[in-house]
């Protein structure tokens, strides 16, 4: 069954991701020929209206369907799929109407030639029908089959979303090992062999779609696509040689793109904050931000290839120059005929294209200094200034672009001192820029070995990425985790805080304890709902149904919702007897896909009612992980986090009181709840971990 | 600290499995060649003297250093690894003296052309290198610097282990990213991200080392060991195409593969419980054992090459034909000149030769269907009888040449109805094999994606591993799963059997419980350590300490042997407060490295000091693990296994007992130990996971 369904998720997330760049490529290409027969035709500013209006009507289109339809669609989507993998639910976030705006969006806002990716919308695409499968269907439009909703537990949905977004890298990048190891690397907090398996199926099924797909491609149908083909970036060199001497220019490409990625990572953060802000004043003002992009990116792009002088073609070339239509690296833009234009050609162009034309070998004297720089400052920037609008919008690819121009850049200066070309120190600076955002090292690396195919260079490249990364990780954390916690979302480290060692549980267990006994009555039930927000109860039976009061388990807010609509009432308070629960099917208290479930004020009770009770031990979760309150808040932790739960029950020591202290949930691991009780905590040792640059915070 | 200690791992065992390799080459390569130039002077018998005794002496060195020195160095090393990365300490696996004859006695091993691999005793150096390092140096020639032995814990040991592993797999098959992987999937029981980086890390030195050697290497200071290169056989072929009509016999290629595969694991484990038997019989059985498998296929590698035809040269080669000296295909043998064995270059050459052979393209006519038949059938029987003589002998290396035979066996079946060639058949074949006994699949994957260098395969190798390794899990286990489970070792595995979820905790607890008290008699100390090979006891205070009984927490035994050594005595039962422990630095307590620790034994006590008392509180871990007694057993055994526990305290529901009801160790969750205590469980569901074969099992 889960294997049909990961074949089922492998299937879609490929098609879609081929679809989604046959679009991309079909919708950018018209628009790139019809501007390219305009400047042919000299009509410079009407090619520039029709490059401009295009651009922003797609944005537009992109911004506004997102904002009034499912804002959720908007941004990457990896960091709220990493929290959710992560344990937290966060509502609507996997819904059909999301998917939806998610495709659609992506696709018109990649063409509109904005400098965003689109693998951050490919993953939360893949995790949405990984969901949608697994429950069969959407909340509003469920499948009649309940066979089909196997998966009503969270363990196997969320090992669906892993496989979900391990496809749907495999399908935006080609990559299907990548594609697994991001997934388990970034994306995971629970890893497990079998789920390394099921990912892999999936993505081997992504890998074989894809490759079928590009058949048809072969033949020619597939428009201005183009051959595909299943690797993206092919610098495959017969031998490539490198030497010791090559090591040093490779250290320092390393060491800056450390520099770089961190501080990219600080100013995307830096500037997210600020839109955040725009953005909360109403979806006119979000439209209004996202088209400003869109008009300010179009100026840039055809503005900025006018500074590039105009080069003569080389004669020795093997592709036409200048270019004329849609692909080849010599674009022509407002040169003389025999003449092209280096930026044009990069600017001009998809983003997809430009990193070809940057990894491409033997080109080492198509590019000038001045372009290439002009190229990376330009993408650097208007990647950071892309990214927060509401659209759906990776940053993946925009980090390799800025990478590229980067990587190629140092290659320039570096010059003939390197046996290795510019093609390579591109695809290099490519890796170091990634590792100083994404910081993951193993799935970086193997993506960029299938993106380029060219294992000879594996050891340059892990060299890179384990440098930016090492010197990223001194100024600041991962991308994913600096977004993940802007939104505000509680997400659990796998890594314990030093100070946790010195508190016990007992010192962070807060507020009044809510308890149930094991025969409730109705009103007390109700009332405790409506006052609480808690999600877990412990139930305690007391005298006469046990000696001494004894802890029973632990029951759901949800399944009490259910309970008291089923009315399964008792007229007094005596024990039903272990029969009671077969009256119900386990479907009854499934967890009912995303989204709110019933709510309390949803359940009309009569006064008649109010005054009954309900035996809960049926009910009842009688073996519910639990901690003395003598431990160790970091050993708490590390049980909380490795098990996965999402309620840890604290027991006291001694017997003489209560038989349980409290609930732990997520929220009580937060080093922010810690700190607030225990503000002296914020000392010494931990703090010291991280740089810190007292003059720069005060001038931002 | 830890990155100059896995740079040190990755340096050495770089080093290490080149000179490894290096060895085997020269040591094998000058036995074939005088073998060769005797063929050449058609002095056969003369040749057959001179290759047998070789063999027979290389074997019988490689087997009496093992037998004698360290009995440990035998076999893959690889299960080892794996139990000891679970949990399971056994003794002397990781000492010096076993490194030493491992490296020494897998050379030789592997150079006398017995059919094992050097793969698992790689893992197994790595593994070795790692823990001495992370201990400074071996037990009994431990260096003198004390802050070298900072990882006195068995948490960050497992990392460097994994890490030394990954580093041993990379060195073996030069596959930095692959060697990574297979320690994560197959190797490690847990996995972090923080572990994943640093095990990149290691494998990238590696990588780093191996490509720096490679530059010797090509300067031609290598010996017989050739230009050495990074890739170990490079099947790139400018573009190769596949479509549909290929599909069908790659997926016959899976489904046999996974049936070969598993009835070699089924085989092995037979021949290894038979070889048990007969090795037990004394160390002179082991060596005869050995010596004879040596023998027989030194016969057997001479024999066969006779059956096959002569064959006349291709007239458009590119390789000299026949062959003379070391490298080619077209080994000469007994025939005429201007003719070759097909049989004889299989056969007459060391294992990477034959692999190299056999997974090369355009050689589509050169071997004879009936060879290749023959070369698989021996090769199958052949490794699976090697492996289990008492010399360091890896699995993976047999395994990928049998399958490679059995894919280019496949491929001739299928001849011209496919468009690949015969090579890729190969390569396809060893991915079926390996997935049909490993059973991993994406680090296998990028193993032999790093082996051949060939990104365009890839979808087809998925396809093919995730085939065989389904099929061959319907019929038994991974084979280092089995030689696991029948070296006794006690391995937890991650999943729960059905079974423990009707057990609860209370339902396995056995034995008489043996408590202290906080502060306890020595006498009663000494009697219980004695008496019992518990290496954990709960510490209960009583009155007048408490009001009532209360779990303190757990000590363990090594602790209260360096206690009573330390002779830290009270002459009266009074508590000393916690300034106790100031006397006592960390070293005192942490453990020792591998083999035994102190052993009650040898503690020597007056009867004045039997009769003192200790304050065990000091040294009392106050935070121990703990459970209800009435908890799930298949709850327990998720946080013992997740968490990575020794000791699991079980607590008692209700107050009015002793503060603790048992200790829950590994064994207890051993399905050996639950099924022995509840044979009745022994039904339905579970056991029909696995195919029964009553009949194949009576006639064994």
């Amino acid at each position: 069954m889960k294997w049909i369904f990961c074949f089922l998720i492998g299937v879609i997330v490929g098609l879609l991701g081929f679809f989604n760049n046959l679009a991309v490529e079909n919708i950018a290409g018209i628009k790139f020929v019809v501007t390219s027969n305009l400047m042919l035709a000299r009509k410079y500013t009407m090619a520039f209206l029709v490059f401009a209006s295009s651009n922003f009507g797609l944005t537009l289109f992109a911004s506004l369907i997102t904002a009034f339809i499912a804002p959720e669609a908007a941004g990457s989507g990896i960091p709220e799929v990493k929290a959710y993998l992560n344990g937290v639910d966060a509502p609507e976030i996997f819904s059909l109407r999301t998917l939806l705006i998610k495709i659609v969006g992506s696709i018109c806002a990649v063409s509109s030639s904005l400098n965003i990716g689109k693998a951050g919308p490919m993953v939360h695409t893949g995790a949405i029908v990984a969901t949608l499968i697994g429950q069969g269907g959407s909340n509003k439009f469920r499948l009649p089959w309940k066979w089909l909703r196997v998966f009503d537990n969270d363990r196997d949905r969320r090992d669906l979303v892993t496989c979900g977004s391990a496809a749907g890298i495999a399908a935006a990048f080609r990559a299907p090992v990548g594609g697994l190891l991001f997934a388990l690397e970034e994306l995971a907090s629970w890893w497990r062999s079998a789920l390394l398996w099921r990912a892999f199926f999936t993505t081997a099924v992504v890998a074989i779609v894809l490759r079928a797909l590009i058949d048809v491609c072969m033949r020619g149908e597939c428009g201005l696509f183009g051959k595909g083909g299943l690797i993206m970036f092919d610098v495959t060199s017969a031998n490539i040689s490198y030497h010791l001497k090559d090591v040093p220019p490779v250290l320092l490409l390393g060491v800056i793109g450390g520099i770089v990625g961190s501080s990219y990572n600080l100013l995307l953060n830096k500037i997210l904050r600020i839109y955040n802000m725009i953005n909360e004043k109403g979806i006119t003002y979000k439209i209004i931000l996202a088209c400003s992009i869109s008009i300010f990116t179009s100026c840039l792009l055809f503005g900025l290839p006018w500074l590039a002088y105009c080069r003569p073609c080389p004669s020795d070339s093997s592709e036409p120059c200048p270019t004329i239509g849609r692909s080849g690296n010599y674009k022509k833009f407002q040169c003389q005929p025999g003449h092209y234009n280096d930026l044009a050609s990069l600017f001009f162009n998809t983003n997809d294209d430009a990193i070809k034309n940057l990894f491409s070998k033997d080109t080492d004297s198509e590019f000038h200094l001045a372009s290439m720089f002009i190229f990376f400052v330009t993408c650097y920037f208007l990647s950071i200034f892309s990214y927060g609008i509401v659209a759906p919008a990776g940053l993946f690819v925009p980090v390799i672009v800025t990478g590229a121009a980067y990587g190629r850049f140092v290659g320039m200066l570096v010059g003939s001192n390197s046996n290795l070309n510019h093609g390579l120190f591109a695809v290099l600076g490519s890796a170091s820029l990634l590792g100083g955002t994404m910081r993951t090292t193993v799935s970086l690396c193997v993506i960029i070995l299938e993106l380029t195919n060219n294992l000879l260079l594996l050891p340059l490249s892990m060299l890179v990425l384990l440098i930016s990364k090492t010197v990223a990780d001194a100024f600041n954390g991962n991308i994913y985790d600096l977004i993940v916690a802007s939104k505000g979302l509680p997400y659990l480290e796998s890594h314990t805080e030093p100070y946790m060692r010195q508190l016990t549980v007992g010192d962070v267990v807060t507020g009044p304890l809510r308890i149930f006994h094991g025969i409730e009555k109705v009103s007390n039930i109700v009332h405790i709902l409506k006052t609480t927000r808690h999600n877990g109860f412990p139930v305690v039976d007391e005298p006469p149904l046990s000696v001494s009061p004894v802890l029973y388990g632990l029951i759901l807010r949800a399944h009490l919702i259910t309970l008291l609509k089923m009315k399964v009432f008792l007229r007094n308070p005596a024990p039903v007897g272990s029969d009671a629960s077969t009256q119900f099917s386990a479907d009854d208290f499934s967890k009912k896909g995303f989204g709110h479930g019933d709510q309390i004020e949803d359940v009309d009770l009569s006064e008649e009612e109010m005054e009954m009770f309900i035996d809960l031990h049926p009910f009842t979760n009688t073996s519910p992980y639990t901690v003395l309150e003598t431990m160790s808040l970091a050993k708490a932790l590390v049980l909380f986090r490795q098990v996965g739960l999402r309620h840890l029950l604290v027991i006291p020591k001694t017997s003489d009181r209560v038989p349980v202290v409290g609930i732990l949930t997520r929220h009580d691991f937060m080093p922010e709840h810690i700190l607030n009780l225990y503000p002296d905590m914020v000392t010494g040792r931990w703090k010291r971990l991280r740089f810190q640059f007292p003059q720069s915070r005060k001038l931002i």
